[in-house]
């Protein structure tokens, strides 16, 4: 039989298989033909090869829907091409990765009432509840804009409004920002968005005249922070009204049409939660949290030169410290490696981990827009440095120490952004196994900086990039990698972020967001390692585009060098050594405008290029 | 106030708590003190400072339980040895990924009854809902041995017993092989196993005299295939018993006591589920998958010597299809590069797609232990080798050709074990986009082949080790990365899974399990590169044990040369060309027992070292 006459064959097919379809009682309006037998097996024998019967296409994985005017053959990337050819030109290929799900396709393509056949011996149980929960379920897709946009994302979800009880949520819906909270500019105060109405839940005497204003011009209404318990009973039953009247495009019967109330179960509380009822709560993530992540390019620019003035006050700090190291402690100093001498007999000064730290506040104190630190300051010496979030009392921290690391993890708000940056150092002689730590900590953060990923990928996946070099010789650390970081807000900010932690698998990173890159090493009792910089998430500029995805890498921030004298180079590929040259030099270049001649001399030195060891 | 005063007060303080919650209407039995404030915020207010007042732990994540009994205290291993230095003796530090989860650990340690207190407006929706799930649910272990074990996994699941419907499951647990499926030793069968029973459902004729006494010795009732059916029905309402009577340790009324069925929803189908009353349905996954995964030293050491015959079959095909290459296409071969000419006049054989896979099936036929192919062997020439799963057919498969890329991914059964192996060569002049193809391919499947990584790593997040140097120039390729496979049984083997999926996050990868590693990369309507090796995941030598984890790598299994003709070594680094000749070295001494002489020469010249490019 010619290959023509068989394509003939399985049309004929079609048409028989329709006319019993109809004949059915009741009568079918698709049916579903999988691969499988009865055993969900992969590898089946002929007789239960029922998709290739109907469909032509022999490929082992692929599942054929037959409807009425439609006959489709859903197989995975594998079999693209092989089905192409199979397929006769009644068929139409849907692309698993591509095309919707045959169950998404059957919601969205049929009526409710549509009956499905499928042989209930050859649909395994998951995929049969996937099915029906598909059927019963309707798809949300993302909010790019401010109140706007928010409340079309209501109108999209059949919500009659949203509570917002996450501060930084509210802080950047409304473009407010407060000083409620140690080093995040939040106010404590609630959110409630309706299709008509925006409530803002405040202790009134912190709202300033021009605050009231600003609210009032945009139709917010300003209550007491204790009124949001009743107006979520009165959301809830519909009654809550506005003075301002927004969105009046919207008819006013859109509170009875909407009756549901939109609430993100990680940030809502049980309280507000259950003075409403279960089955009118739309649960899923909050439409802030997205649009808040991916920065616009004012917020990029900004984040950009804050991040500028504040690896200046760090090399300013770094400078600093050196000399006090070898003025008070006998170091031999940031550049070289010597074992500390005994304390200076008349020393006049005494260095603890909280009188630098302060002195590294006063340097980002100096600079433009400073606003206070975005979180305590981790500065922590030998031991304390692998208490990974150490914070140093003044009544009890210790005393700095020529002979043992020294990590400091610290960041700061401007008015312009947000910044982290965690750097380790050395003023004496490091420990062989310390430098080796100190490399393979440097290698994941460079790997992770180069990485390259097609869109879709999450921070789960590139996780295990700034590991690798760790496990090799058996070391990891407790932590994520990174996380995402505020605009002038959080310096902790979701959704996204870059842990082994399954929360990271929910959202894949886009560009334009920000995201931290810190692996470290931490060994108890006697050192710990980190080492961190600010990154944007930017369009990468590939030479192929496989699959149109479109791919992404980082653009780093921080600008601060890293200690040489710890770095083995031995243990360096010649492309890391490159990359750290060339991130170097930048420093310099970026950073001299900030600085005064020793100052400048100082980084001079610390960015001189490391030697290529092949 | 000096420490120790601190202390004391702090553990006064929880004696007045205590008082408190037994004053309390109903009293608590315990109470949860959650670091959040009324917004889940990270960072919170002073006054808000609920669970540093009462633990004395300063640290931003953590969460106290004070019970009548004990006051422990979670937090996560940034915090570990700063919160032994805050807490009292009379607090107990939980680790968060070492101890058992709060509540876990209240599910296990305090009484159903118990009345657990927490402020409402300080937990999320998400985590009130996760602790209410864990205080419904049982943890499950896994099993290890066969009959006896899966008995104590019954009844440590309250499960009267299981309906096993995956055929490679079946035949595991039987220790029986079949030929009812091409390329899977399968039997077309059912396993319903109960407390004091063993079914096997198959069709009689096919049960030789010496299976009948092999399973009635081993306490297994033979029943028809069609009998499971009523059979599951009985097993509900608890009146399936068989004639044989196993783990009499059992009382009688173990079928009262147990009431549920177990069930794996990805391979029972729905007509059997729903045979079965939903209350009483087991939903999990198989018992049989993960130990059918870990292969025991007697699997191992026969999959070893199976894929070492394997290997000599291909570099017996390879050798072979180069000299036809030569005589029948012009072709340079495989060792130099030159167009192909036009074919010789007087050309004596035609070489097509499946002519030649038949010469390969002929090489394997006459190694020792051969019983078939374990899939249709995918042999492609050019654009057929972008078609991932592409089976040529006689009548319309296409012609070896000496200017293009030829893809072949085949395997076999042998009794002592199952292979999969792909290589891609070239018998002519491979352009230089084909030779940097190829080497992304080979930087990926060295990637993950040299890959270590802590005990509880999935294949989930591994994957993305062998897509990096695709992704670098914005490639990749749209199949998984590796799946486990059988011990003369079936190629695809589950329950773990190197890939992106979903699916392959639910199963860490364990010492001797089996799986593939077969990057590719595909060009619709010119090439396809795939390289495919067998690995063993084994115990890692790491210098360090952090966390005491324990560390896994790789060994590799198969044995057949990669094409250094195809392999720009100047996109290689000096370990990964380091890695190739090794691999080659090996390739050689441990094949050339079974080549002759023409067969080793043609193996000595294609294992001989690249050089380093540097």
């Amino acid at each position: 039989m010619s290959a023509d006459s068989a394509a003939a064959g399985r049309d004929a097919l079609l048409d028989e298989l329709r006319a019993l379809m109809a004949a059915h009682s009741p009568p079918l309006h698709a049916l579903v033909v999988p691969s499988e037998d009865a055993h969900q097996s992969e590898y089946v024998s002929e007789r239960d090869k029922r998709r290739q019967f109907v469909s032509g296409f022999t490929g082992s994985a692929g599942l054929a829907l037959i409807t009425m005017k439609e006959a489709l053959l859903w197989t995975d990337g594998r079999y693209f091409l092989q089905a192409e050819q199979q397929l006769t030109n009644r068929w139409k290929l849907m692309r698993m990765g591509e095309d919707p799900p045959v169950e998404v396709w059957i919601a969205d393509n049929l009526s409710d009432e549509a009956v499905i056949g499928i042989n209930p011996w050859c649909i395994s149980v998951d995929t049969a509840q996937r099915y029906e929960h598909a059927f019963s379920k309707k798809h949300q897709t993302l909010v790019t804009e401010k109140l706007k946009e928010l409340r079309e994302k209501l109108q999209h979800e059949k919500a009659r409004g949203i509570i917002i009880a996450a501060l930084d949520e509210v802080a950047w819906l409304y473009n407010i920002r407060g000083n409620d909270v140690h080093y995040s500019p939040v106010v404590h105060s609630y959110s409630i968005v309706t299709l008509h109405s925006a409530f803002f839940y405040v202790d009134k005497r912190k709202v300033s005249v021009e605050v009231q204003n600003y609210m009032t011009e945009n139709g917010i209404d300003i209550k007491d922070y204790n009124m949001v318990q009743s107006d979520t009973s009165l959301l809830a039953s519909g009654q809550l009204k506005g003075s301002a009247v927004n969105g009046s495009s919207h008819g006013e019967n859109d509170m009875n049409e909407n009756s549901k109330v939109w609430i993100d179960s990680n940030s809502c509380c049980l309280a507000l939660y259950s003075k409403l009822d279960q089955y009118q709560v739309l649960m899923l993530q909050s439409p802030i949290a997205l649009p808040k992540a991916v920065k616009n390019p004012v917020e990029l620019d900004g984040l950009r030169k804050a991040h500028i003035r504040d690896g200046a006050a760090v090399v300013q700090y770094l400078a600093w410290l050196d000399k006090q190291m070898q003025e008070n402690y006998g170091a031999s100093g940031y550049f070289t490696e010597a074992k500390g001498s005994q304390k200076k007999e008349h020393m006049n000064v005494k260095l603890t981990e909280v009188s630098v730290s302060d002195k590294l506040e006063g340097f980002r104190a100096s600079k433009e827009h400073f606003k206070g630190l975005s979180f305590p300051t981790i500065s922590s010496v030998g031991p304390n440095a692998a208490v990974i979030h150490y914070k140093p009392e003044a009544s009890s921290c210790a005393e700095l120490d020529a002979d043992k690391i020294y990590l400091c993890d610290s960041g700061a708000q401007y008015l312009d952004g947000t910044t982290d940056i965690t750097r380790t150092v050395h003023f004496g002689k490091p420990s062989e196994h310390e430098k080796s730590c100190y490399t393979a900590v440097l290698k994941g953060h460079i790997a992770l900086d180069t990485a390259v990923f097609p869109n879709g990928t999450t921070g789960h996946a590139i996780d295990i990039l700034a590991r690798t070099p760790l496990w090799r010789s058996g070391l990891d650390y407790q932590h994520g990698t990174g996380h995402g970081i505020g605009s002038y807000l959080n310096v902790h900010e979701g959704p996204h972020l870059i842990s082994f932690r399954p929360s990271a698998r929910n959202v894949p990173l886009q560009a334009s967001m920000t995201v931290t890159d810190e692996p470290g090493y931490y060994e108890d009792g006697s050192f710990g390692i980190r080492l961190e910089n600010v990154l944007i998430v930017k369009e990468a500029n590939t030479k192929f585009n496989f699959g149109d995805k479109g791919y992404l890498a980082f653009e780093h921030i921080t600008w601060t060098p890293y200690q040489t004298k710890l770095i083995d180079t031995t243990l360096l590929t010649p492309a890391e050594i490159e990359w750290v040259n060339a991130y170097h030099s930048d420093c310099r270049k970026i950073l001299q405008p900030y600085l005064n001649e020793q100052e400048k001399e100082w980084l001079r030195k610390a960015t001189e290029p490391i030697a290529a060891s092949c």
